[in-house]
């Protein structure tokens, strides 16, 4: 670490003095608070909200928090330093000694010096109320609030160390990550409504596109990444997509993430799927490492008996089995599906579900589906009669289709034909001549980061797993 | 690490046997190889694609390149293997004995038993010429080939290098990491112009916003950063943020990515500068330490001299001046500028330009700027009768500014009037809200990634830095 120090060689430029610079304060996190070993009666400073008062008649009690750890720190305070500002919600700064505690539920404790009230709480307006659980669709209508409570704080730290673990894992095995373009003037390389851009001033007074070209915010930074893929044999990249479908569901929102791989030089979908199942499950136990304190009150008050659930999936090995025989699977089934399973359609939610259950709750590939269903870059299996392609989904327990992947169709007159039948010859004639020069067999999967995280934590509905959620009708802040 | 084994247990399920696993293949990145210890002939396999060959009597030289690293794999064959397909940008498996090589130029080579081309490249119409270095300007026009190249081979490292630094950089202090939305409805916070946003079939047949209100592209992640700064001391994110601005110049894109932080609980500039000046040092140590010859073959070959540039930039102190200095210096300048400098008025490039030459080419953070230039959101100096805001700017050589940042105004009746100044009372009524309940001094900057390339590699142009770069008139692919 470089650390800066005196500013003497700054003066010889200046006549007039600059700031001095400050030394770094004493200040302690309540997370390395609370892991202090040796507690020998050290002076610190900690900062942070109130999240419990507890005014005894010679002893006051005060829990702070900053976001660091659910865990929040105990303040043992003379009561004479009792006043009305010390409530839920305010901000302080707490000068003390740190202490090993006689209580049982915490190592340290903070003894108080000093006591400074920084921010008060209007507690009458505050809409997060004092030793209540607010219901998680009551937080939803305060976006710039509800990151205070306990429940969004620890989903967000799980979303922060997830990211985190993302990345490890994709850094560790040598990929280069790209970052693939939110703009883009590809306009039909998915089903998905989408979304266009423009300058404001342009469509105040239209005057031909800011682009030149009408452009739209991405659905996936697949295309862009097979670019990079005929130079960088693993790529990788985790990002926002978009899609401006007009759904309320709890599995749908119109900005999401997405983590997305390509890998050159590999010519089975088990290869892929190896990653796939990998990298959900190294992430998930980075993430019970990391924060287990957090993942355990989701399981704890938004999901009983999830906990079991991710345990079994980390411990068994995912299934494999094609569409084939999912449509066999399910076309054997005692039960009675809205959409009758056959051999050529799509499988619906329902089919998703049944299939999980069947498989004893294990996260289960579906791979080669019907040529038909599929998009024009994926590889032609050339097998028959029913005609597929290399493509694979990854289905789990209480969100369904969580991955989707395949190889590519690298070979170029394969790939010409397709793109001629989708009428996007001309469009994608770039595309097509990634095939020219040194083309090499490859696939890739995307991710859906958020269905991810209400698969590991249990959370129902997706609004609750990203920061500021964007939907049909809403746009908060 | 999880691996996943035999398939026993998915045998149950089904009474078709699902596809085998494959064992993972033999397979070493060109990175991996040229590392390689001890090299007592072991057998393996590399891929890549041709980046030179060369053709003896009895042996043939190739060098072969995976994107794991700049350097390439010499590849020694038996002239017998020579064909018309190897050639460069053709794609090729390598079987053979890794062994040590008798050149200097190389640790190891690979001693061919078996090459396979996998695909040709069409040498012709591919636009990258053998043994030719192509200027940036022309391999722009191939966005989907460029990063064939060496040289864009070398700042995408470099690139995905960085980002992954900073990530650490931030994990390390205990920051957690916030997915700030990119769609947003704040209409009005920077004085950059904006993207619209609004679903296409919307557009095409008007009924209402798809959000019910209009839409913009984020032009800054801080107003939602700090929503989370009220419960997360430390936050940070790093995402893609938007101008349309109607600029062709070397320094600006329509779509860049910022790096931005907000710090809760900070009273002074000097806490913020410090973090700044850590960041910059600390990711471009990380990247000289990971990927030195990348970061070498662009100080040869794009900017002779910036080399010493970097060196002098990381062991020197970043200065600090007050924006009033540094107008004294300008006034006291013996250059004739275009824009006469005085107080009150905003810096120009030409001003930056040579505030940073006065300053030994050291970075110089420039603070506490006229009040009336800045934004609602900055904290108010309260001084006087110059009334100025704490505001930094971080200026660096051949690239400006690079990092803005300020603190925020924190107290409630301050900001009212702010906004009230503004017009903005009734659209950042959550924002005043934020003040409300438990407000605490904070403070955050943002950092632009593209220019911060620029800035250590000496990349003249911002659209080499960023994969596929979107401006005026421009969006390729």
């Amino acid at each position: 670490m470089l650390r800066t120090g005196c500013l003497l060689r700054a003066l010889r430029f200046f006549s007039s003095a600059p700031c001095p610079r400050h030394k770094p304060s004493g200040r302690l996190s309540v997370r390395d608070a609370l892991r202090a070993q040796h507690t020998s009666g050290e002076r610190v400073k900690v900062q942070g909200w109130i999240r419990s008062v507890r005014s005894q008649k010679e002893v006051l009690f005060l829990h702070i928090n900053d976001g660091s750890s659910l865990e929040s720190l105990q303040i043992v305070a003379d009561a004479s330093f009792d006043c009305r500002e010390l409530a839920f919600g305010s901000s302080v700064e707490v000068q003390g000694q740190l202490v090993k505690s006689p209580a049982k539920r915490q190592n340290v404790e903070l003894k108080a010096e000093n006591i400074t009230v920084i921010g008060n709480c209007d507690a009458k307006a505050f809409p997060i109320k004092y030793k209540e659980r607010h219901p998680l669709e009551y937080l939803r209508q305060y976006p710039h609030l509800r990151c205070r409570t306990n429940v969004l704080g620890s989903i967000l730290r799980v979303r922060s160390e997830a990211t985190a673990a993302i990345h490890s894992f994709f850094k560790d095995r040598g990929f280069v990550h790209i970052h693939t373009p939110v703009i883009t003037s590809n306009d039909c390389e998915g089903a998905g409504e989408l979304f266009q851009v423009e300058a404001s001033s342009k469509i105040k007074a239209p005057e031909g596109n800011f682009f030149d070209v009408p452009t739209f915010l991405t659905v996936s930074g697949q295309l862009h990444l097979e670019v990079m893929s005929g130079a960088f044999a693993q790529v990788f990249t985790f990002g926002p997509t978009f899609r401006a479908e007009n759904s309320q569901s709890r599995r749908h929102l119109a900005e999401f993430y997405m983590v997305e791989a390509e890998i050159s030089f590999i010519e089975n979908l088990q290869d892929l799927t190896q990653i796939m199942e990998d990298l959900f499950k190294s992430t998930a136990m980075m993430v019970l490492s990391n924060c287990p304190e957090d993942v355990e009150l989701c399981h704890k008050f938004l999901a009983p008996g999830k906990k079991d659930r991710l345990e079994h999936m980390l411990k068994n090995n995912f299934l494999i089995i094609s569409y084939t025989e999912a449509v066999e699977i399910l076309k054997k089934a005692s039960q009675n599906f809205t959409f009758t399973p056959e051999w050529g359609a799509d499988l619906q939610t329902e089919h998703e579900k049944y299939l999980v259950e069947h498989c004893g709750n294990i996260p289960v590939f579906i791979i080669n589906y019907p040529l038909a269903l599929k998009p024009f870059y994926m590889r032609d299996n050339e097998d028959g009669p029913q005609h597929t392609v290399a493509a694979v989904d990854l289905l789990v327990p209480g969100v369904g289709e969580l991955f989707g992947g395949s190889l590519r169709e690298e070979r170029y007159h394969f790939l010409e034909q397709q793109l001629a039948r989708s009428g996007l010859t001309e469009a994608y004639q770039w595309y097509l001549e990634l095939r020219r020069f040194g083309s090499v067999p490859h696939g890739g999967f995307g991710m859906g980061f958020e269905r991810y995280l209400q698969c590991i934590l249990g959370v129902d509905n997706i609004k609750d797993v990203i920061p500021f959620p964007r939907f049909t009708h809403s746009c908060l802040l």
